[in-house]
């Protein structure tokens, strides 16, 4: 990412960005939810970019698009199979409930109507939150022989506890995937042609975008060597907007993974090697705000080419 | 709910239920995942049902559909404001994180690695799965002044506890809204306009659906007289349908909440008076697999009728 300005004016940005939005009814903010929601015109713009991007993949894809979804909670030991505890335990959730008898419970009670901390009288669940929208796709293909003909198309919440006053960065939020597995060739294949399609959808509806090596935000073990391997490999490109002036912001990535899943998940190409996969994902929250931020926040003034692809009425 | 059947039988055909619709690729399990995923002819059923109810409820209401979204987490503290905590303590979840330093980090890893219990290194983050769909709503509204035209359209995930092998009880549900808040006429009349609603829109589907008073399934304290209370005011309906022989199952909902939420949120009527609500709720992963049960797992023998409510292709 090409930063050009200094922390101070970026957070300027942030700030004045999210006071727009919060002022054109595009973010519901309250003093009792720490997470916002969506007013009218968002919501229309994430079922138009929804339905488009589907249209358009579909038109681009010659392999056969297979719609799955996922929950956005999974088993916790989803974070150990995929070792997200060693790399991101700071990003990571973890689900706790009451899980006591009625004798723990007037105790809980008591604590609770002291007012005292009664998520301590909690426990883990077994459950987290999905850490990533595709994590569970390897998951359910676990131990099979992939059908390489397939690009699995999923949307999911994804959950990054990371707070932030800055729009573009939820701590949960909706990526649109689309996986494939298979030999090394085919995921290569797969990579570039979705760089391809994210582009030609982005310039569609208006936003320019670049498309940059990246790694992800590796934190804990190994994690300078991780990213560099990931940008030494260039396994990971992202595409790359310019919502606050001076630097850049990814609202989409294709991402080449060589056999880190096959491993994981013990996933055989249907020749017997293991399988390599690849994906291609779509900010959905991110990429409604850059429009917001390219278009203006009133929809009945976006350029007709753009209110035509996102089926915006008039 | 009347149930005529044991209860072995029942969960026999439950289990028998969820082993069919996984042989027809309609759930997707897995080793690791504690959570059911949807394959492609339940995500297009979905997809089909989310317009079909977006399209009916434009025809039906006479006020605005207004639609809005929010997270499915928010802050622990919602679950105060609403009680939850003591009515179903057994539901709700918390979110757990790693907050810690550098130090506390390769203390982490040490017990990470040594296959011991990382979990007890986490901390709260003050988040916490939405319990309601509709909870972020009144919280977004808090302490103001309500527009009693609007009826707000939302889908929300529902996180509720409760680990089940019958697919029509997910851990983690979404739910269809359409709330409106006003005068006790106004509440009344949307809950009553909604069962309506809602009847069309499931027997156009062909699910046979009866409307029964109901109560929540309160845990926690004063639950018995709370559940009574419900049932007495006739506050909450169900719409039950008969997914497995013998018992009835619901796959929807109209509540009236009195001022219940205008009392926690401080919401007023535009005459000043404290503001009463009323909503329309449709268990969308529920539906789904009723329609499974009711027409089978192939969608091209489903009745022509209902394969063009829901738009699926031939």
């Amino acid at each position: 990412m090409t930063t050009t300005i200094d922390p101070s004016e970026l957070d300027q940005q942030r700030r004045t960005f999210r006071e727009e939005l919060i002022g054109h009814g595009w973010l519901l903010t309250s003093r009792s939810t720490a997470l916002p929601g969506l007013g009218p015109a968002p919501v229309a713009v994430y079922d138009g970019l929804s339905a488009f991007i589907a249209r358009i993949t579909r038109q681009e894809y010659t392999a056969g698009v297979t719609p799955v979804q996922f929950p956005h909670v999974f088993s916790a030991r989803m974070l150990e199979q995929t070792d997200y505890v060693a790399s991101f335990p700071q990003l990571l959730g973890t689900i706790n409930s009451f899980l006591g008898d009625q004798k723990d419970f007037r105790r809980l009670i008591e604590i609770y109507d002291a007012r005292e901390d009664w998520q301590a009288s909690l426990a883990p669940t077994g459950l987290a939150l999905t850490s990533a929208a595709c994590h569970p796709l390897y998951a359910w293909l676990e131990n099979s022989t992939v059908d390489d003909a397939a690009i699995y198309e999923l949307t999911g919440d994804c959950f990054r506890h990371e707070p932030s006053d800055d729009p573009m960065r939820f701590v949960t939020f909706r990526m649109r995937e689309y996986v494939r597995l298979g030999t090394e060739e085919q995921a290569k294949a797969h990579r570039s042609t979705s760089l391809d399609i994210s582009k030609g959808i982005f310039e569609s509806l208006g936003l320019d975008v670049e498309i940059v090596a990246a790694n992800d935000p590796f934190f804990g073990r190994g994690g300078v060597v991780l990213a560099n391997n990931q940008l030494a490999a260039q396994a990971k490109f992202e595409l790359v907007t310019e919502v606050y002036r001076g630097t850049e912001t990814a609202i989409g990535s294709a991402n080449y993974h060589d056999t880190h899943f096959g491993d994981e998940f013990t996933l055989s190409a249907p020749d017997g090697s293991t399988a390599h996969s690849a994906c291609s994902a779509y900010g959905m929250d991110r990429i409604v705000l850059a429009l917001a931020r390219r278009h203006g926040f009133d929809l009945g003034a976006w350029p007709q080419q753009v209110r035509s692809a996102l089926a915006i009425a008039d």
